[in-house]
């Protein structure tokens, strides 16, 4: 029992979901900058937010809306502007985007969420928005995924979408995804957004177990370490397939959140792909520690150390920063224990360096894509990081942007 | 009641101290690598060493040492090699070194100190280090200080000492201090050393307060963020003034304080200025938090920005990414309440812009050192952090090192 990855599954493979994206002319180059996802049917809805204190007013108000718990119908999303240090105005206008799409698609009052993303610190265009929503009703269809998954973007380079299928011995069930972000890139350009759907019924109770995979996928990846104002990851489930979960076997069952898995992690790692100035993508797999926890702080914080990630970059074998900024990561380790792994090649063994050749080595970090494997030998626990590196590119496209 | 800085001073400034710094041939460069301090007098010691979890061998040693609270004679220093991720017979090589100098120096068991700096993971060249301890002998002089802040380099560019006077009714005492660290350059060059010296006699609880100092000045600055496997801070007293901490005066004691805080200050921003690629020095002021850890934590998170970091090196006046990495610092802040100024305008108000022009603010950020303000507005504890900017330098330093 197992799942299958559609490279070309996006928001709208399963069944029952509609989508668009249209050009309202938020953005000033006149690229998609508009989009909605709807669901045919009211549906559950799991959704993770940034951690930041300073979140977005549209992040405030999906909250509000979420907490009565009950089903919604989709999201409207814009890009080019973040709505965020906005203060009373922002959440005006927020509340005013979902009201007026609501009558434009006749959906009841809170049921529907908004996600925005683009330039921190300016009013939302609420007038372009206004004259934009009768076209995104126009442009709405079961096929207006890939629409959708433009319409997200900022300075992503490209789109990133995924589906998965598993077949269950009552029928397929299918899962499609996409998602943004490639760093903070604009003085004031924010946020990670990922939207999945499906169309199984999902109970509930499922939220810890959404929870933990976003902590595995989406947090499991840095490019910048910073945090956005505007993060969101939905996930809706509108059972059109006629499936609930609760009715899968434990096999199936197990096939399907392994698919859900692999569509986080597919989406989580196209991020770090078109990550800012990248040109390596690295998994810092971190074995064997006390706790999940400590594993799981040990393989962000090297992931996120410039000294690493300039390392990568500079295609550098540099197993003494890898073994000191394990050190460095406030977690009670024991440098004399720790292994690290280059690729296949043993660099560190109990705290030193096992000489191995260095022209072995550097054949491994010349690829485009590898692992790096730290053994704390003081526990049975397991978590891993993605990574991309810090080039030149990164630091112009941080430095350079003037408005 | 006051104190004065001697931009000349360094260890040998104070009375009873003696210093030497020469090539011993551990860099391949052939620069100065191998330095003595001595006191005339058993001096009391302080010391702060690096919390990473992989320490280097002198590190340990020191610890040892220092275990009894016994005073000490001084320190030996070499750079060129860090005695770090070598294991057991890094600590037999430490402990020779030390008992070589010691029977040069005609001085008791444990009653000296050893640093070391610069390469991770290669043994120490005992042979080099036992032919020049001769020499080292030779060239020990109350002037030796300067040569001794040569000797301690790794990649720095410049040598980074100062001394300090305070005037007491009962005659002056000096401070004097040198220290090195401008990240962690080379794949395994490492660590921030800092040696200070003075001619006061300190009670042993005067320990209390050399921590909080080195709270607020070496551990409020940020290069790159990690924490090597060396880093060590030393203050010796050896009371060759004649007069004692507690002799002095309510006020005296003040300026006694308030002197050694600037030279532990000056040094700790010497390295800011000297860090690898740095073309400015910030200082992140956080006012008005809950608690000074709150403030510390701020402070230190929005210093050690990438974000934050590629907006300085661009001299972009990006209050977004100010705003958004204070929120993502993982404290209890309200982001509503959040006042930030860059030099003396005010960019946020309560969460907000304040739309304040650009042209004003790009004047403040192409200078060459200034300050950004973050009012947290929920408490009255402030802390600072001084950090450099990310610049294409900062990366080919890191990224093109190749061994």
């Amino acid at each position: 029992m197992s799942y299958e990855l559609l490279v070309e599954g996006d928001v709208c493979t399963p069944s029952g979901y509609k989508a668009a994206g249209i050009t309202a002319g938020i953005k000033v180059s006149k690229k998609p900058d508009l989009g909605i996802l709807l669901s045919d049917v009211p549906a559950q809805c799991f959704a993770v937010f940034t951690t930041n204190k300073v979140a977005a007013a549209p992040v405030h108000l999906c909250k509000a809306i979420l907490s009565s718990n009950q089903p919604v119908r989709g999201v409207i999303v814009n890009s080019g502007n973040a709505n965020a240090c906005t203060g009373k105005a922002g959440m005006d206008n927020a509340r005013t985007m979902v009201t007026m799409a609501q009558q434009q698609f006749q959906l009841p009052p809170d049921s529907l969420l908004v996600c925005s993303t683009g330039i921190i610190g300016q009013p939302l265009p609420m007038d372009c928005i206004q004259a934009a929503i009768p076209s995104l009703a126009k442009e709405l269809q079961p096929t207006g995924g890939h629409h959708f998954s433009e319409a997200i973007l900022t300075t992503d380079t490209r789109t990133k979408h995924i589906g998965a299928k598993i077949s269950t011995s009552q029928g397929d069930v299918y899962i499609g995804g996409c998602t943004k972000g490639s760093g903070m890139i604009h003085p004031n350009m924010a946020t990670m957004l990922a939207f999945v759907t499906t169309d199984i019924a999902l109970p509930a109770d499922f939220k810890a177990e959404y929870l933990q995979m976003i902590a595995d996928s989406f947090n499991s990846i840095t490019v910048d370490g910073d945090t956005s104002t505007n993060d969101t990851c939905l996930l809706l489930a509108n059972g059109a397939s006629g499936l609930s979960y609760h009715e899968l076997s434990l096999s199936e069952q197990g096939a399907f959140r392994k698919g859900l898995f692999a569509v986080l992690e597919s989406l989580a790692k196209m991020i770090v792909k078109d990550g800012e100035g990248a040109t390596k993508m690295v998994q810092i797999q971190v074995k064997n520690a006390k706790t999940r926890t400590m594993a799981r702080v040990v393989s962000r914080f090297v992931a996120n150390s410039k000294l690493v990630k300039t390392a990568i970059f500079g295609e550098d074998p540099n197993w003494g920063r890898l073994l000191s900024s394990a050190g460095s990561s406030g977690q009670e380790i024991d440098g004399d224990a720790i292994d690290i792994w280059i690729g296949e090649h043993m660099v560190v063994q109990q705290g030193c360096g096992t000489g191995i050749s260095r022209e072995l080595l550097r054949k491994e970090v010349c690829k485009e894509e590898y692992t790096i494997t730290i053994d704390l030998h003081i526990g049975d626990a397991q978590a891993q990081a993605w990574t991309s590196d810090l080039s030149y590119e990164y630091v112009r496209i941080n430095a350079e942007y003037t408005t």
